[in-house]
Order: C-alpha cells, then sequence, then structure tokens
C-alpha cells in the first residue's frame, strides 16, 4: 500500500506540474489555444475572479511591515495561532448562511482543509491500538484522503478503502463528504458501527453549490475558504470542534508541523469572509452583488450548458440532482456542484483517457475509487476555459481514445 | 517513543497556550508587569518590530480581492506553488549576503521551516527499509526534530536520539544546524557514516546571528524568514535543494499535506526580503538602515547587558564564542545568538525551575536532549519583556527554585 501511495504522491506532482504548464504559463489567466489542453484535473476555483474584481476596494487589504511578526495571534485562545478577526468572520458567515451551528465548537485554523484532514485523523486516532486504525470513506470518495492517510507510513492511521466494505469489528474513522467529492451528491455515514469516528468534510456545503436543508450540528465538521469565496492560493481551512480534547489535538499536530497557519492569509480571509456576509445582507451592502447568488447564477448557467451538450452527443451521462428546499435561498433549487461527475453510457470505456484525447484534462474514476467509466470535470475553472471545455466536448461524436 | 512524543506534543500545545496567556493577551504589544511572568521560552521574534515600523511604506504590500485566487503560482516550475518574486528575492538576497550557494539549487517554499523538516525527512528516507529510518542530531538539539520525526508514528523514520550515540550500520538522517540552536555553536555532521544523509538546518546562519565564514553549499539547506528578518507570523521557510528527486518529494509532501504555501505571506516575504537586500546595498537605499547592521548592534548590545548580569551574579554561565572572521560585514567578530544557553554554575540544579521560581519562563536542557542544568533562553523578545527579564536575572542571588 505505501509504494503504491508513494507512486500516487509522484503521480500526483508531476500531473500537477505538466498539466499545469499545459494551461498557460505562470498561473495567472491562461491563453488556452487550440493546442493546449484544458485542464480541469484540478477544482482550481478561479471562476470568482471576475466578482473578486468588481468588489474592488471592499476586499482589499494592506499590510504594514511591522505587522504580525508574533507566532501568537490571540494567546487567550485554545487555538492561539487564529486571529480573533477570522474567528469573528467565520462564525458570522455560519450564522448568515445557516449551514452548520457553530455557537458550541471551537474553531481550529489550518493550511487548507488538508491540514486539518490530516490534524483530525490524528486527534481521533486511538493511540492504544496494535494496529494503525483504518480510514474509509464511501466510493467514490475524494481522492486526497488516501494519499493523505498513507503519506508518512502512520501508525496510527492507515487507509481502509471503501467504506461500504468495511465490516471490520475494530475502530475505525469515517470520512462523510457532503455534498460528496466527487459526484456532488449528499451523503450520510454508511459505516455505522459503534466503534467509529466521523469527520464530516463539509468544504461544498454553501448555497452556490448545493440546497442548505439543514443546520448541521456534527463533532468535526470542515470547511474551506478555497471553495466557499475561490481563494484557494490563501490556504485557509477551518474545522469546527465540539470536543476540546480532539480540538487540542489538533492544535497540537498545527503546531508541531507548521507552527500554525499564515497571518496574512487569515486576516484577508476574514476581509473577504466578512464581504460575503455583507453581501447577503441588504443594509450592510449597497451596491454590492450577494455572492452566493452570483455563484450560484454562475454555475447554474454552466451546468446548463454542459446538460445541453451532453444531451445532445448522447455518449455521456451525468449525474442528476433531486429539486430540495434551500433554507437559505427559501427555494426549491437542484445541487450545482463543483465537479461535474460524468460517465460514458458504454460500460467498457476509459473516459479520462477519451476527453485526454480531445484535449481536456480530467480526472479518472480510479482515483475516486470508482470506475474508469466515470470522470471528475472541475466547473470552477475561467470562463474561458469553461468554453473551451464545451466546444471540445461537443466535437466529440463518436467513441475513440483520440490517441 | 510515541507515548513520550505524544505527552511532548500535548506539553508543547499547553505550554505555548499557558504561558503565551501569561505574557499578555491577544499577542499585540504584551504588558508584563511584575506579577506576570515573562515569557521566553519561544524564540519569538518581536525584537526586530521597531526596525520594521521605521522602515514604514517600502515594507508596506496590498492585496485586491481577486488576487491570488488560483493554487497554482508558477506552473512551470517544479515547486509550481512558489511565487516567482519570492524564489528571485531569496536568491538576490543569499547573493548578497553570501552566507549559501544558491545557482545550483531548487527552491521549495514551505509552512515555516517546520514543515520542510517533515519534508525533507519523507524525500531523504529509504523506502525500502524494513524499519523507519533513524532521525538524529548532536545533542543539544532543537526540540522541535523529535517531535517531528514522532509526530505520526511514521514507518519512513523515527527519533534516533543524540548523534554522537549512534553507530548502527544501516541508513540514517542527520540533522545538522548550524549555528545550533539552542547553543549557538558552528556545527558540522558527527556520525560520518556512509548510508548516511544529511539536513542542514541554517536558520539562523545570518549576519545579526555569527560571522558568515563561508558561502555554504549543501545538499539540503533550510532557511527561514521567521528568523532572519522576524516575521514569523507569515510562516515561510525555503530549502534549497540540489537533487532533482529529492526537490520533486518534498514538493509532493507539501502538495499532500497543505496544497502548497500560503500566496500572501510569500508575496509580502518576498517584499521583506527585497528591503532587507536594498538595505545593504547603499545605491538602493537612501534612508533606509542596514537591517544586518541595526540587528547586529541590538544583538550585541543585549549580549552585552546579559553576560554583566551573569558576570556579576556567578551563578550562572554562558557559552563563550570565538571571534571570527565575517565575510559579510569584513570584520572579526563573536556570534550573538538568538538564544542564550545558561547554565547553573552548581551540576545538580535544576535551572529551568529556578528560573520558573522568578518568573522567567524558558526552556530547560532535557528537551534538547541535554542536562537540566541548561536552559535556552530567547534573545529576541520586544525590549520591554528582554529587560525585565534582565531586571529579574540579576534580582537572584542565591540559588534556590523560588517555588
Amino acid at each position: 500500500m505505501c509504494g503504491k501511495t508513494q507512486d500516487q504522491a509522484n503521480a500526483t506532482e508531476q500531473d500537477s506540474a505538466a498539466v499545469a504548464s499545459e494551461i498557460g504559463g505562470s498561473g495567472t489567466k491562461p491563453n488556452p489555444s487550440s493546442l493546449a489542453p484544458v485542464n480541469l484535473d484540478h477544482g482550481d476555483p478561479t471562476a470568482y475572479e471576475t466578482y473578486w474584481s468588481k468588489v474592488g476596494e471592499r476586499s482589499t487589504i494592506t499590510f504594514t511591515g511591522d505587522q504580525s511578526l508574533s507566532y501568537f495571534a490571540n494567546a487567550k485562545n485554545l487555538c492561539w495561532f487564529l486571529e480573533p478577526k477570522l474567528e469573528e468572520e467565520i462564525r458570522r458567515l455560519h450564522h448568515v448562511v445557516g449551514n452548520a451551528k457553530v455557537d458550541d465548537h471551537f474553531i481550529i485554523v489550518g493550511n487548507g482543509s488538508s491540514q486539518l484532514i490530516q490534524a483530525a485523523l490524528y486527534a481521533v486516532s486511538p493511540s492504544d491500538q496494535p494496529q494503525p486504525t483504518s480510514v474509509v470513506s464511501a466510493a467514490p470518495y475524494y481522492s486526497a484522503y488516501q494519499e493523505v492517510a498513507d503519506l508518512l507510513r502512520s501508525g496510527l492511521y492507515k487507509w481502509g478503502g471503501d467504506a461500504y466494505s468495511f465490516n471490520k469489528d475494530e475502530p475505525y474513522i469515517e470520512m462523510v463528504t457532503s455534498p460528496n467529492n466527487p459526484c456532488g451528491m449528499t451523503r450520510e455515514p454508511v459505516v455505522n458501527r459503534p466503534q467509529g469516528k466521523i469527520i464530516h468534510d463539509l468544504a461544498y456545503y454553501w448555497p452556490h453549490y448545493t440546497p442548505i436543508t439543514s443546520q448541521v450540528d456534527y463533532d468535526i465538521m470542515l470547511f474551506t475558504v478555497s471553495k466557499c469565496t475561490g481563494h484557494a492560493g490563501s490556504r485557509i481551512g477551518w474545522a469546527l470542534v465540539r470536543d476540546k480534547d480532539v480540538a487540542r489535538k489538533m492544535v497540537d499536530l498545527m503546531v508541531i508541523s507548521t507552527i500554525g497557519v499564515s497571518k496574512e492569509s487569515q486576516l484577508r480571509a476574514a476581509k473577504i469572509l466578512g464581504v460575503i456576509s455583507d453581501s447577503c445582507l441588504l443594509d450592510k451592502s449597497p451596491g454590492l452583488e450577494n455572492f452566493f447568488e452570483y455563484a450560484q447564477h454562475l454555475m447554474a448557467a454552466r451546468w446548463e450548458k454542459l446538460r445541453e451538450i451532453v444531451k445532445v452527443n448522447e455518449l455521456f451521462s451525468l449525474t442528476e440532482y433531486p429539486s430540495e428546499y434551500c433554507l437559505f435561498t427559501k427555494e426549491f433549487t437542484e445541487a450545482r456542484p463543483a465537479f461535474a461527475w460524468m460517465s460514458c453510457k458504454s460500460d467498457m470505456e476509459d473516459i479520462e483517457k477519451i476527453l485526454r484525447g480531445h484535449k481536456i484534462l480530467a480526472r479518472g474514476g480510479k482515483r475516486f475509487g470508482s470506475d474508469p467509466k466515470y470522470v471528475r470535470i472541475s466547473m470552477l475553472s475561467r470562463d474561458q476555459e469553461f468554453n473551451l471545455f464545451l466546444e471540445r466536448l461537443s466535437s466529440i461524436h463518436g467513441i475513440t481514445s483520440g490517441n
């Protein structure tokens, strides 16, 4: 398993660098041409750049040279590297959106939710077991869970595979991703045995992606600025944690592995989350478009275009989502996930390979513990790349590998 | 060993939160009173705040809301999340100071050098060994090495203790810290067996702390903004890595554990490092005080005051450093380390306990694989705390635990 993980780690990096270089240079605005592949492998959330450029001054932040030198942000807090302003804005946003209960939870900030996954695994793994505790998730599952769980061949935990197959009478940890990455469906735990610890990854539980059907209240809930506002470059995630000992152990991991989290990113994230909350409140937002409405319309329009093309060419199919009442928008809506989970109608095909042959890079189903007939496609690219993707997809008329 | 690590992790966090709360509140300017302990346990480098407040506008940076949304910073680089401007300023600073060769090395940015230690251990650990590879360092060694090595009970590496005691005929990794944390001495590898990999931690190899006696050129060299400029809150470290495969594996770890490093911190660090380089070049720095000269004078003055007090009370002793020619300042100077490594003249005393009894918090020798008669004291606090420390130290006339 470890060798496999190593291969995967290498593959991840090589893929990242390779495909990244193909989308166009320096990480600034790409210039897709008919020759370069369009890279929708990652969920790089650049779709929201236009919104933020329209917001202007309100979302600008300045740092003087003598600011934030110290390791400490709030020495009185259990999470002593968490900026008080970020904590305040995280709590406010959850109150405004109504997606998660925060009043009885500790807030732990992390270098993206990736680090918080590791911190949560560390915190809930029993330390008295002879073997590492199994980490499971229902397939299709987020491809990073296996990478994180197996990265250092930990004696505390290891990847245990598809939660649907887990039937051992021993401690386990279940990652529950809802809405799910890659497929966008609402999820519940599937193992349901007495010795389990559950980590809820709620990165996509925001109104632009899915109807907010309840104010959830779990023991450990993970969120990230990346998918909420689009600021993936800031590497800010947060965990809402009910139990003080678990919260303390998560802080321990963060201290030993990185001695906390960038103060600049935290303060900027506080500013950005504040703008989003303000944008939802009429009295605070003269001239400021409601971010979630903006993003919801953007995503709905993209999904509509994609569904039209898939319907016409008849080779592929997309996941369908039920219409549900959203407590935030007060409307019945369908999910508009950050990723499209697309499959070949023909069972025997490797859809990642087919798309690659048509210069569309996406992540194949096998990486998610699923079948090569599935592929995950980011819906969060810039307009230019998304339109190029649609153009290329619509040009596929017969299934060949294209190689 | 793992249980011990866990205890240490808890101790670290509890210490951090507890002592932090004692230094005065929210992480901003503390207000030490005669009742509160002065916390010199951490090397929190707030001593340089005054310099940065004098620099003013030149070190200010502004971010607009639509900046740096993407995960990518430079898709063409092996380290694709490294901001090009930061890479440029790191290379420039090493050229200006002359402390390390950079032209034949890859630069990998990390969330502080803590993450780079983990990444380097991951990258150089052989993956084909039946047992985890031993990580060793010559005592007294930086207390975090053991914590990082044992944190997740990795099957790749584990803490192996004092390098002076390592005599196994098997692969090992030696951490060489020069100047050394805690004692400030120049260090070389001590094991010198054929199967070793060496990681050079050069966090303090800057002219304000030690004479720059050569332009070093090792396989893996770790640096951090925290100790160089004082911006610990930014969590930016960098590694200079000669071998491409090692560099790639370090990037792998960074991608899986945190998907890179805060763009805001990187861009601000680029700005700050740029100011420091400019401050060393007369033509670029009208009105800008040479940072290293400023910091060197500050440290020299603090060391002089401390040595005077220690000389008078006759209970303690301090490490002595040889005078060496510094290629940067073109003068013979002694080291003025970021930590004082102080001992009791009486062999039987626990100096950490003695100081604690006089409301001075510092880190005892046992944490560094040394004797309780030693203690590490940060020399990088703000003036107010440093002066309070001197005042309290000078009031100790007879050794009692003070409890």
